[in-house]
């Protein structure tokens, strides 16, 4: 196998992941050749005139001689795309997704041609804007970089990818794909589905300038992740569904047991509560 | 009645809020003396090495002959202070309150002496870190400063901590007590419990150095709110009570709502939420 420095890199939708990877492999001379295809021409035109890749278009045969392909599209078209570009691709091709979710690619490369290398990755880095425009060489930097082998994933292939993680200044994290699922529908996928039903509930109050008005810094971050890309979630809430729905569950149990407390003004209660999800948050986030 | 420049102004409690005011007073000359009072002994001798006030100490008697005292504690601590800060204060004193919720508050100021003038005021701003060492001139600055005139207030009360506020770069919004308790019952009581109820969630599923290293941006910021100050926010929980279990409920049926679309994978349902709940976003927070 290649080392990432001799390889044809192909990413597959160039939207704010798929852009800054672009970006950054570029401005790192992390590898050989970039080619980028994407289904939308203006972002083709965008990314022609930004000098972002050596190759760009629409055509999935761009692949076909690329070393290693990326799939940085929503988890729904990865899916789709994955039988075509394999059949794109020349024979030993490593094929990376960037899907936020994993159960179902498993399932999908694990149906590929014997002669494709898979392995899965999933930078956890976002911006609550998407598209080429928002792209940012720096998007990856100090996030974590969970890379999930499947079971046909080569050493190589890990290796190569693990490279390209630490060329993106990212933490590689290896995980089995059933624990990234189950794990991240409660680390991100709830946060997600915890911001939008807080603006469904502020929306049945009714907003209004007085709403605006007290709308401060506190319900903005609470409630940033509303403000995803929709298509890229609606995907994720499909395509992991059972493991996000027992989290929601979870949560809005643990809500009704706060309110209880609230209602009934159960003041020790209250303060133990409150005082171990201040020590929780900052166990997860110890620099605040 | 002095205008603002020409008045004594006591400030109880130098936490970040109260804190953050004498910082902003002080620096803008906004008043001709300062006086602070706090019951932590470091904290006193704190805001006497910066020379944050005029004078500063633990007793109430420091409020005697101040025009305009400003109670910065926490609500629950409001309540008590305030029948021995009337019966200290000078006739024609105004007392203004910059407690978070504010019906209890309308009560005990009702029971004041007839010689005090009393007004309501909520900076809606604040951070995850409190205590005099995060206080910062420029807290209040393009934030919301809610004020609640009472009945007995007057109009030069009123204009008085119109004038205090705007002097603070603040944005005053005159709303009737009862109407901002509800309110803010949903826009900044919810997203707390919010918060508290992920990092509950989270903590029943085990906080591990996976989980740790899959928490991104997403999850640290719709959960910023649990590191407030609990001693703060388990009064608010205490004074507010109805209308903030009444807003987790709502808030736990949507959630059930979206963890029964998910379940099922209802897209076309699915997608309206997320699309709304985007839609709702943009028209709450304009600027992202």
């Amino acid at each position: 196998m290649k080392s990432l420095s001799d390889s044809t890199v192909a990413i597959v939708g160039l939207g704010l992941m798929g852009g800054s990877l672009a970006l950054a492999l570029r401005d790192r001379h992390v590898c050989r050749t970039l080619r980028g295809i994407d289904c939308d021409p203006s972002t083709c035109a965008e990314a022609e005139a930004r000098g972002l890749v050596d190759a760009v278009g629409p055509d999935l045969a761009l692949a076909t001689w690329a070393d290693v392909i990326v799939l940085a599209t929503p988890v729904r078209t990865i899916l789709e795309l994955l039988p075509p570009l394999a059949a794109a691709a020349q024979p030993g091709a490593v094929i990376v997704d960037f899907g936020s979710t994993k159960r179902e690619i498993v399932q999908a490369m694990n149906a590929l041609p014997d002669s494709i290398q898979p392995v899965g990755g999933h930078p956890m880095c976002g911006k609550d804007t998407s598209g080429l425009a928002a792209a940012d060489a720096g998007l990856f930097r100090g996030a974590t970089f969970v890379i999930t082998p499947f079971e046909r994933t080569a050493p190589e292939t890990l290796e190569l990818v693990q490279a390209m993680a630490t060329a993106l200044e990212a933490r590689p994290v290896l995980m089995d794909p059933e624990k990234h699922d189950r794990l991240v529908a409660a680390t991100s996928h709830l946060p997600y589905a915890a911001a939008c039903a807080l603006m469904t509930a502020l929306d049945s109050l009714g907003v209004d300038d007085d709403v605006r008005a007290l709308a401060s810094s506190g319900l903005r971050d609470t409630s940033r992740l509303a403000s995803s890309n929709t298509a890229m979630m609606l995907d994720i809430l499909l395509t992991n569904s059972d493991h996000i729905a027992d989290a929601i569950e979870v949560y809005s149990q643990e809500l009704l047991d706060l309110s209880n407390l609230v209602r009934r003004k159960d003041e020790r209660a209250l303060a133990r509560v409150l005082q171990e999800a201040a020590r929780t948050r900052r166990e997860v986030f110890p620099h605040g």
